[in-house]
């Protein structure tokens, strides 16, 4: 038993409630090493009093990645303040017990040696997650090229290659316009790219937070955006740049005119005046990347904090957002998002928080800071497997695996699991336009847990390379769109609705076979049970057992063979 | 290499700013299972400039415990967002790569395969630990029996056995007339258990947090107290019960007399009315343990929040002590301790924060809540080494390299190190009163790294069963005293004040023998380095490397042999 890889603290990590005196408690293995384990709990204050609260669960291999199983199990808690210990039998029969982070070769009866929980009383500790968010699937808009109500010519709007300045003109309106197309496609989250003014097409460097972007319209305009999407049951997301600025936002202008006098140079992280941002050099303001023009706001400020508050709940209060998509979130500090979730969920107790890092980022993820991020480690999985096939099928299950084993058990199921995005080249293009690829990978990521994000457009096998051509007018002319891909996302979008199986359901099995690079997910909910089966690879696999079943992607009768790339679902 | 054990992630755990631009980064080995480990540095957005910030750091096996390494390094940070990834080198000189969690055969290129750390922007989440708490020894004082003004009969005062309610007639002004004592032993921080209004002689239950208690003295006297400590240069720490009150708390007691009527029932977690508490019963409402005489208070009140903060300021501002000691603080919420931090540290920067934990709780020493812990788990270690003999010196060394391992680098050298406390059996009772191996234990409390924290009496070797036997009467009287425990209580405590390397120094050596249950710490500063010999056992045990040297704790040259429980310094 490889008892240095056995990892388990009595922290927010590995033991949390996931309701009132309903707690998860986990345990890290090294993979195929363990065979058994069995959870022992006691009362810490079990001395003092006549009732005997022992108890032992059966605990389950939740998950596993690469180089560990992840062991899992969910119980009631009334005692008045949990101990535990590990009962672990290794492969080889040999038992041993795990307590305070020792082991011993007998049960452990003193106290002292277990491990002590007090979390059971300190029930407000509940990562709290909007219950709307549960299995929905979430639509990016980039708004200026998305949709308008202004005059623009075929030949700006289907322009190819785009410029990052080309003006196509989407405004507010125009995506209120297609509203209805959002809902008819299934998705249920309307997630908008910055439409605060700004001076570039992106709008991710803001100009004036409380000002909508005067291309895109007015704040009455958002207010009917918003109106509408709940009309049609649809929620609508913004997204926050609070990490840095526009040099023309007033305070960095006040900066630039009145340096070392400013009011505001504590805004920013100034490290010298005067000011300097030449290309290729660092600047001497801490900025977004190396580049001058987006310098970074100094949220340890408690003006700037305050400033940002406001204008989170500006919006959520004038227009009634659902939430917030928080950009560069990981560059900006905990203690600030502590305090915006607590100044977010003032006003809306059901504001979803979503915060943009391109990695594993566990502790932000801790119920008092984001509700679940961009899944970028999805992305980077979907793309290494299926589009650049530098990956097998069980390299991609692991990595599933590593997530699901690791974060918090509220959030695994509302990642925003993405194949592309604004930032990245469009899927089509990173697979060299082999669309059975891109069919896979939205099955993929329309089918595993997750709360998925679309990338507007890959709908209809829109293609384009790294921003900007990623950023392409949205097809609406027929002749643009791939119609077969599009009935595809409405199917799986479809079947994904239809099984609470594949959203709320407990995933029994997640499997990968690489000799035929099949996947074989099965999820359960209600006695209703739903197989999926990926085959993620050219040249056709074997799936003899579900012969004659029918499959739920095609409504046809499976004839046992899977074709390059096809996915197929059963359920009984 | 065991690819399962290897543990490291781009968080508060592993990777964190220690002074700005300055950062540690940790990685977490199976023991004896990796020979070298290198550190290589990227900047996040290299390709968006010219300079070449990449950079190779040989790391450090820093620590370890039984079952793992923990290697460390610091480096100077001037990048904009660092990323990178570990060399590792096996025993058998094997070499793999690791990055984003993932292991690889050749050196990592791609920057999504690096570890990716946004902290380096995020300047704010430094831990700040008071600066004058490094190094310091403390003094625990339980008040009602430490000293006093008032007529006491001596018959009273040593009276053994004692009980819970004997009223010695402790008091503020008695602690006040034997600071000079507590200079002179050697001790820099005085710690009251609780001094405000209780019917008890412990007073963990408290009537009133405004109130000293009247038995105690007046709330001048405790300004005179701290006034006169500070001039002694001593600072002064309270203790803290915001987890519970007593039930005659006026929250409380409106609880009790207006029931679910009451302006006050949510401030407490009350599950059912009319309320109800009987011995061995579990009350109908959540208290301290299954006792009815603590009813815990609901702090996510807003109410409950505010009111302790009022509390914590009001002693901070009126009084100017120097910290609180939190009771019973892993059973308060994270969320609490985060804002109390806040509201304490907005009075006094310099306040030191003390979290009462009987386990090891790194998820409340992140930098945002508590600064330091009472560490039972060295009491525990010390215990079972020393008193009870059923460790070995390894094994005692093992939970000091994990907590040395696991624990944020900051707050390992301030760990409030005990060897009994108030809420034990006194250490020379639990050793079956041999007082060498007081000694031995005294020596280990006082030169390893901490901030160590004699209870009172310990120093004229008194002895105890547990609480309430453990509170006896302050041996005041010569005839009670032993001297000799006294003269190597302040000889330790004379050369850990002589000698920075063994409160800021660098650790180079760490180590056991159980053949000879020798243990071998040698720690340098400033070109001085200092080796200590721990002699855990009985019989002798060899150290000729050492003959002729001057041992600093006799002041004698040695004579290559140590003694049962002897210990023994030298410097050079």
């Amino acid at each position: 038993m490889e008892y240095a890889a056995i990892e388990h603290g009595a922290n927010k990590r590995y033991c949390y409630a996931v309701e009132k005196n309903q707690f998860i408690i986990r345990l890290k293995t090294k993979r195929d090493d363990i065979r058994r384990v069995v959870l022992h709990t006691h009362d810490k204050y079990l001395s003092m009093k006549q009732l005997d609260k022992a108890g032992t669960w059966e605990m389950k291999r939740a998950s596993f990645d690469r180089y560990h199983d992840y062991f899992e199990v969910q119980i009631p808690m009334d005692v008045v303040c949990l101990r535990y210990f590990f009962e672990l039998e290794g492969m080889d029969g040999a038992v041993s017990y795990y307590g305070n982070y020792q082991f011993y070769p007998e049960v452990i009866e003193n106290l002292q040696h277990m491990f002590d929980c007090p979390q059971t009383l300190r029930e407000e500790e509940q990562f709290e997650i909007p219950h709307w968010a549960q299995g929905k699937v979430v639509y990016q808009i980039f708004p200026s090229r998305f949709s308008t109500t202004a005059e623009v010519s075929k030949e700006l709007w289907y322009k190819t290659p785009i410029e990052a300045w080309d003006e196509l003109k989407g405004n507010l309106r125009g995506i209120t316009a297609r509203l209805e197309y959002i809902k008819n496609l299934g998705a249920d989250v309307v997630y908008l790219t910055p439409i605060f003014r700004s001076a570039s097409q992106h709008k991710y460097d803001t100009i004036d937070y409380f000002q909508i972007d005067p291309d895109f319209g007015t704040q009455e305009d958002l207010k009917e955006l918003v109106d509408r999407a709940h009309e049609l049951g649809l929620r609508v997301i913004l997204d926050g740049v609070f990490n840095h600025t526009a040099p023309e936002f007033f305070a960095f202008e006040d900066v630039r005119k009145n340096g070392e006098n400013s009011d505001y140079k504590d805004w920013y992280h100034i490290e010298q005046f005067p000011l300097r941002a030449e290309w290729g050099e660092k600047p001497s303001y801490k900025c977004f990347a190396y580049f001058g023009g987006m310098p970074k706001l100094n949220q340890i400020n408690p003006e700037v904090e305050k400033y940002i508050m406001d204008v989170a709940c500006y919006w959520l209060r004038t227009c009634g957002i659902d939430g917030w998509r928080l950009d560069v979130g990981d560059e900006v500090s905990h203690r600030f998002w502590k305090k915006f979730r607590e100044a977010v969920r003032s006003i809306n107790p059901e504001a979803l928080l979503i915060g943009e890092t391109w990695y594993y980022a566990d502790d932000f993820l801790e119920g008092d800071e984001w509700d679940t991020i961009m899944n970028y480690d999805f992305y980077l999985a979907v793309r290494d497997f299926v589009a650049e096939e530098k990956t097998t099928a069980s390299r991609f299950v692991e990595t599933i695996g590593f997530l699901r084993g690791n974060i918090h058990k509220k959030v695994f199921p509302i990642f925003w699991n993405l194949i592309d995005s604004h930032d990245t080249e469009r899927f089509l293009h990173a697979c060299g336009e082999r669309k059975e690829k891109q069919h896979f990978a939205a099955a993929l990521q329309l089918l595993l847990p997750g709360m998925p994000m679309i990338y507007y457009g890959d709908e209809y096998a829109m293609t384009g390379a790294d921003d900007p051509d990623c950023r392409r007018g949205m097809v609406w002319d027929e002749a643009y769109q791939d119609q077969k891909m599009y009935e595809w996302y409405r199917t799986l979008i479809s079947v994904r609705h239809q099984y609470p199986a594949l959203t709320h359901g407990e995933i029994t099995t997640l499997a990968a076979d690489d000799e035929t690079a099949l996947i074989t997910m099965v999820a359960e909910k209600d006695n209703v049970s739903v197989t999926v089966l990926f085959h993620g690879a050219d040249g056709t696999a074997e799936a003899g057992a579900y012969v004659g079943r029918q499959d739920l992607l095609t409504g046809q009768s499976f004839d046992g063979v899977l074709q390059p790339y096809q996915t197929a679902v059963f359920v009984s």
